[in-house]
C-alpha cells in the first residue's frame, strides 16, 4: 500500500515512495538528460520510480507525477518552456503501462507547489493561498476554499504572462522582466546603456544566479537590475492581491533564494500602490519551505485525494 | 413569502419584491439624493422598500442589498467611491431595524452583478465567470465552482486597481486608464498635446459618455481615445484571462455600452499577447445582459443562498 510519485522537470526527476499518511520513505533522483531523446528519458524515468516501490508491499494504489507545461493534467506533455520538442507526449499512458494499469495522476508542477506548501508549507491554514516559482521561468498556482484552482481548461495563474510597459515603450511579460531569465536580460540591456563600473560587464552569458551573486557582493549596477526585477514583480504581485485578496503568496524558486535583495522592492511597491493596507497583511508574502520536495510531496498529495473521490 | 431586494447606489436607489421562486414580482425606484444626508438618504430607502412589500403576504423572509464598497458584505458602508462621506454606516442594521429583525444580507454590487449574469444572465453555466462594471469606475466580480469567490476578507476581484506604466512614464489604476471617468482623463490629456480638430475642443467637462458619442460620429481624436481605453481595458482582461482562465468576462457599465468602438481594441490586444488560443474561446467577453435589474436580481439570489445555508 503507498503513492509512488514522479517529480519529472527539464533538468532532474526524482521519485519517492509515500505511505498512505503521505510520509515519505524513500526517494531517488537522477539528471533528467532530456538530449538522449524521449524513449530513452522516459525508460529511465520508469527504471528510477521502480528503485523507489518497496519489493514487500500491498502494491502501488496510484501514481501521482509533477509534470511541466500548463495542461499537464491531460497526462501529456506540451507547450512546456523546458522541454520544447516534446509535443503531446503521452507521458502518465506511459508511466501507467510500466505499472501494469495503476491509476495515474499528473499535474502541473506550480499547482502541486501551491497544494503541497498549502498542506505542508509556508501557507498552512491559508485560504486563498497563491504559489509562485520564480526561477528560470515564473510559473503559479492557488489553492482556493481548499481545493486547487485550475480554472476553465486547467490553464489559470499564469502569472508570468501579465504583461507591461516597460521605460522603453514596448510592453514585457513579467517573465520576462522578473525571472531568472528576465533578470539576466535587464542587466544586459542596463550595462549597454550605464557605464557604472561592474563585476559583470564583459560577461557573455549572464543569468539571475550570476547577477544576484554579484549584488550580494554590493555590486551597484547589479543591485540596481535585483531591485527592478524586484520592482516588476511587486507591480504583478499587486494585480494578484487586488484581484485574488489572498491571505498568503507563498514565492519560490531560485529568484526567491536572493532574500530582500528582491523582497523589500516587492513589499515596497506593494505597500505604496495597494488601495487599503486590508489587503496586505504583515506575513502576505513568504518563503517557499518545502524546498526541492515540494513537487514530490505536491504529486503524492494529488493522487491520494484524486483516489479519495473514487472511494 | 418573498424577498425584499434593496440596490443602493450613489446616484439611484431601487427596490423590488421576488417571490422565492426569485420571479421580480414589483419594482420601484428613486434618486438617492445623497446631499441631503446620511439619515433622510436612508429614510428614503426604507419608505422606497415600504411601497414594495404587498401588504397581504406571509411576510418577508429575507432582505438582499446590493450596496458600493468592497466591504459592503459586513453590513456597513464605507470605502464606497460614489458615496465619500460614509464612513462606517451600518446600513444593514438599519434596515433590519426597520423591518422588526428581518435577515438581512448585504453584499457588493459588482460581486452581486456576478452572481445574477452567472444564474440568469450572459455567463449561464460558464464556470469560472468574471464580470466586471465599466462605467464612472470599475468594478468586479467571480463566480469560481457555481460559488461568489470574495477571497480573504471579502476583497477579492478589484480589477480597477491594478496598475500599468503608461507613455507618459506614470503608473495609472485600470480605473483611471479605462473606466469612463479614465475616458475623460485620456481625452483631456490628449486635447493637450494634440491638435487635430475635435468636436470636444472647448469643453470644460469631459466623460466617457461625451468622449463615447463623439467617437460614435467619427471624431478621429475621439475614436483615439476610445482605442485607447480599449487597449488598456485589454491589458487588464490579459491579466484575468492568465490568472483565472475563465470560461466567459461578462462586461457591463456604460463603457461597455459604446459596443465595438471599445471591445475591438480589446479583443486585438488579447488576440495579439495571450500565451495560448485555448485561453480564448471565441465567445469568451460577452456584453452584460441583465442592464439596470442586474443588482436587484444578485441581491434577492445571495438573500435566497444565505438563508438556504440556514436550514
Amino acid at each position: 500500500m503507498g503513492i509512488l510519485s514522479i517529480d519529472f522537470g527539464g533538468t532532474q526527476t526524482r521519485a519517492a515512495w509515500f505511505d498512505m499518511q503521505l510520509n515519505m520513505l524513500a526517494r531517488v533522483d537522477c539528471a533528467t538528460r532530456r538530449e538522449e531523446g524521449l524513449d530513452s528519458v522516459i525508460e529511465r524515468i520508469i527504471t528510477l520510480a521502480r528503485e523507489v516501490v518497496p519489493e514487500q508491499n500491498g502494491g502501488i494504489d496510484a501514481i501521482g507525477i509533477c509534470a511541466p507545461g500548463p495542461q499537464a493534467y491531460t497526462g501529456l506533455i506540451l507547450n512546456a518552456a523546458t522541454l520544447p520538442d516534446w509535443d503531446n507526449v503521452p507521458l502518465a499512458e506511459r508511466i501507467a503501462q510500466a505499472f501494469n494499469g495503476v491509476p495515474v495522476y499528473m499535474e502541473n508542477d506550480a499547482n502541486l507547489g501551491a497544494l503541497a506548501e498549502y498542506h505542508r508549507g509556508a501557507a498552512q491554514g491559508a485560504d486563498p493561498a497563491l504559489y509562485l516559482t520564480v526561477s528560470t521561468g515564473i510559473g503559479g498556482g492557488a489553492v482556493i476554499n481548499g481545493q486547487l484552482f485550475t480554472g476553465w481548461r486547467g490553464l489559470a495563474i499564469e502569472p508570468g504572462h501579465m504583461k507591461f510597459r516597460h521605460a522603453d515603450g514596448r510592453f514585457y511579460s513579467l517573465e520576462a522582466l522578473a525571472s531568472g531569465t528576465g533578470i539576466g536580460r535587464l542587466a544586459q540591456a542596463r550595462l549597454a546603456t550605464d557605464d557604472t563600473p561592474s563585476s559583470l560587464r564583459g560577461l557573455t552569458v549572464m543569468d539571475g544566479r550570476m547577477v544576484g551573486e554579484a549584488a550580494a557582493q554590493g555590486d551597484a549596477l547589479a543591485l540596481a537590475v535585483i531591485t527592478e526585477a524586484g520592482e516588476w514583480l511587486g507591480w504583478g504581485l499587486l494585480s494578484l492581491v487586488h484581484l485574488f485578496n489572498p491571505r498568503v503568496i507563498v514565492i519560490g524558486g531560485s529568484v526567491a533564494l536572493l532574500g530582500n535583495l528582491i523582497f523589500d522592492p516587492v513589499r515596497r511597491i506593494l505597500a505604496e500602490n495597494v488601495i487599503d493596507p486590508l489587503f496586505l497583511p504583515a506575513d502576505l508574502i513568504r518563503p517557499a519551505r518545502l524546498g526541492d520536495d515540494v513537487c514530490l510531496i505536491g504529486a503524492a498529495m494529488h493522487a491520494q485525494t484524486k483516489l479519495d473521490m473514487l472511494v
